[in-house]
């Protein structure tokens, strides 16, 4: 029973549908074709204003070209200290905006929080010699499931306005925080002043499909150059967008989120006190300690450990297409031990 | 009548078939799936040799990659002034190296020869005031639609050896090479001395697939944290993989380049004189001159314009999916004009 | 009063000297003349084993330059998190490797401690999702004015090789810290385990004269050929050559120290319970509050703030050339306060 | 008798008066002393309008900074093919821009054309797929020591400033220039298009000064951060300073650029028919033949061969304190020869 991630998921059927649907005729190629040039107005309705949206095939290159568009060389992005781009991107954010240095803050369940934002701002100094504030990087849901609310969005990027920084949301799991929240996605992306979006598909059902969504479009020409110079323009481009059409168009996002959602929060209330984070997306992590661990290792679950060496700590991740009888399995596991 | 580009084309069914073949069940993300792990084993029978092979969605991607991995910042990297790395890739290999500085070459028909690459390295200093020679990159089938002969390969990677280069071959249009020579893809591969191949299938019937190919297995370890960093480690890399495997296994690299050669090749016959370069692969560039170019438009065919601005040289491409009567229409419409 | 910083500081006249009698004659550029080719020998001889030494102008080209060689650009530099490569370098180490990321630490009195680092180690996974751990940075004196004994950097860079990690240390106060343990420079450096040394004159009475000091010399190819590309290689390298020259056989380096050492001293025990941190360098740390340091500035005394907002800390620095009658005032000053 | 290079020099007695009488007193570091700060000042006077100029150490330093200014780093920076940038600094146009793409051309004796940069810009399509026209650098006096008319500048700065381009002049060797064509400043820079300058002393008698020129000021902050990340802000600044502004305010420029220019040229009419390249500045090239090339070696004198492997052609440089001998020495070695 596999808990690694949601990356162990398959694509869903309407995405592998829309991906045949897409194969026919020949088509003009990086992003001529019909199905990409449909995919502003698809996602400008999806977010409720005029978006530039451009696909992707991954999460980290979402992150990253969007990052080197918002930051020079030498600047700071500030960042939670367990966020996916300072953990697990293997540095590409600096590679990709040419030495920009990460600035990273602690906070509670893995959001950042506004005073501690507010201190590491007054904290730069404006002179030649340290990096420059330029971007602030928010992760929803936080990697470690929870989820910021609109008003918290909102004051974090007000802070950052405030100091000429630019906002990046790293999107990967948005589905799931629109769920929890359940509110239009214009309420914690623009509307709260986030200027560029990384939108995840893939780990909610798509085969490989991430839209880098613009809502400060100024910021669209220096993206296109750095997407097609890092091999991120596919040529066959329509069977990307066809994915992001599909993902949005027919519901599976709210399905899928809604679905993996409600799982995790089954494997929550069974962790009971060992819960390390509000269960507010598709991600619980339970403290378990090395034997337990093991305990349930023996049992046939598979997932990460997580945290320090020797914590104990392990990530459960529900998938779109967990089979149904692996949650109760689970639950009745961590119960037990 | 599409004759844009092969990139233009559709997937093939085969290719459809495995993606969704590989549609099933929970597996372990970012290469650790069946279908990756198979990748080595499957590309190793395709070349004759064990290979090492990475499963990446661009062409750019794969060629600077592969470049980097090659080249330390300050290398300079060989190629012919013509080549796909130097003209439509944005500069990715600037990008991706930190920096190498292409040291462009000439060469009839797309061909870098022995002569001219003889005396480019010669002239390099050895100091430090220069940029230091690193690698060579060969196009085969090149941008101009010839075919590097074995003999020609083996040279040319005997002089970059002799000067400690390393040898990188963009095989986006591999297959058409392989069918034009009609040999063993070991012969122009690494037993002409290829240290690194990017291995194409988009062009030639993927949805987005390209192996990156390594014959020296020491360059390994750095290419996977530099792909990982730069985005193009797909999380659900099962379904890149399957389509490689299915391009390898189920023939239909060769079924389709043989297709588009031939039909290229029925499409030089009717340019007659007014033919730029030899048709070896799926590629035709036609001397027209600004009236009949935009003679043919006018009759409904579509094709890029190629060479200088006034040069009136256009570039037709045939896709493995090109509607069979195409071909005689523009065979006819070349003759008229 | 200026206590600014050591930077304010004039050049010695030993070091003008230098400069002067260097000046005679047409001399190969570029390093290849009698001062610079001499340099490797006068610093064998310094450091008690046989060195590669190399001149730069500043200690951020001499830190960076030395960081890139040890780190590819998917490392992390491990250093401490107030330490000159991470705060006052303008993301430097970031530019020369080309994207690594500083992993940053915390550490009482400026210095990094084996248990902090040793637990970052750690937590380091080995698989390609995170920076690969490749450099620790040492700063010796460190930012806060305090030393590391040999003892503790004999460990640290222990922990540091048993990963597989290379050892800068960031020498840009070298000479305050070898005079405060009076020991042979070779106990804190190489035979602590430093594998190469920005060895800083430039602070203690050179005009602008860095040496980047290799023990392990099979690095020093890569090294030249950054510096050449960083634009760090003078084509009169003859001038700071001599300096250097001068700055270790002359004896200043050891005069100036001991009076800039004596002279903080002084001052720190004027500061009393308000001293930050042991003053073991010339630097001293105090906090002050806002209105006394209003207070000294009104009186006359120069120095930087230091510190987060609102801390009222002050920094006051020494310079070699420090006019006699600065340090009682200053130390009448601060009692009074 | 040494004809390597105008770097073999020594620092004219002005130049080391001014170092020394810029040793006084403690001065505030990074450019906010004195003698910086007067920079703006005489260079402004000294081209005849409001410039802002900033003083490094070396060359390479103030042509790549200046060029990363100008280009993102997918863009083309077009320059001679012979171009020092190209050929002398290690690729480090490419490290400071992050990668940008050199677009060299040929042209007569060092010199860029009007119409074969005109068909260059033409040649380049606007689409995303290639490197972005982003800046043009000339060379005055040019890498083979001829200077172009402020005309043919004017005439060049306008083709780049009509299609968006930023114009960098590497003016290693300006003053040469200037003594050349006996026009004032103005002429060939600002006021025929260049937007930034890189304004050499070094080879023209300082020890290490270069001062970075900017004719528009709206890249100054960018630069300003580029400078520090890349370790070229001196802490004494004043010293580097202090030498450009005893460079333009003692007249020495203007000297010792005659005096060299002078000597070149007896030295060009020596050489009689196997001159080179018109003799407009210090340098004279001549085509020797590997024989003869040989003989003037074993009379004693020293130079730097040039050109391909086997063309027997041989640079000869006059340095500003040249020994008055050498120079007929080596016009009758010429013309024995």
């Amino acid at each position: 029973m596999r808990f690694f991630s949601d990356n162990t998921g398959t694509a869903s059927p309407e995405i592998l549908a829309a991906v045949a649907e897409a194969n026919r005729g020949l088509a003009r190629p990086y992003g001529d074709d019909d199905w990409t040039l449909r995919l502003d107005e698809a996602l400008s309705a999806f977010f409720g204003t005029q978006v530039r949206a451009f696909p992707v095939a991954t999460g980290t290159a979402a992150n990253s070209l969007a990052l080197a568009t918002l930051s020079p060389p030498y600047g700071a992005i500030f960042a939670h200290q367990e966020s996916h781009i300072a953990c697990d991107e293997c540095g590409a954010p600096g590679f990709f905006s040419g030495g920009a240095q990460l600035a990273l803050l602690p906070g509670q369940h893995g959001r950042l929080e506004p005073a501690t934002f507010r201190a590491a701002l007054a904290a730069r100094p404006v002179d030649v010699h340290g990096v420059q504030p330029a971007a602030l990087s928010l992760t929803q849901a936080t990697e470690v499931g929870t989820v910021y609310g609109a008003a918290q969005i909102a004051q974090l990027c007000e802070l950052a306005h405030g100091r000429g920084l630019r906002v990046h949301m790293d999107g990967a799991r948005l589905a799931n925080a629109l769920m929890f929240l359940d509110c239009p996605p214009a309420d914690i992306t623009w509307r709260a002043g986030v200027d560029v979006l990384s939108f995840g598909a893939t780990k909610n059902g798509a085969l490989a499909a991430e839209a880098v969504v613009f809502f400060d479009r100024a910021l669209v020409r220096d993206f296109e150059l750095r997407r097609k110079r890092a091999g991120h323009l596919l040529s066959k481009s329509r069977y990307v967008a066809a994915q992001l059409l599909a993902y949005v168009e027919s519901g599976i996002w709210k399905r899928n989120a809604e679905r993996t959602n409600r799982l995790a929060q089954r494997i929550g209330r069974a962790a009971g006190a060992a819960l390390l984070h509000p269960v507010e997306a598709n991600e619980v992590f339970v403290k378990l300690g090395a034997e337990r661990r093991q305990g349930l290792r023996d049992a046939g679950f598979e997932f990460y450990d997580w945290g320090a060496e020797g914590a104990g700590e392990a990530r459960f991740v529900v998938s779109w297409d967990q089979p149904e009888a692996d949650v109760p399995a689970l639950c009745e596991a961590l119960a037990r031990v």
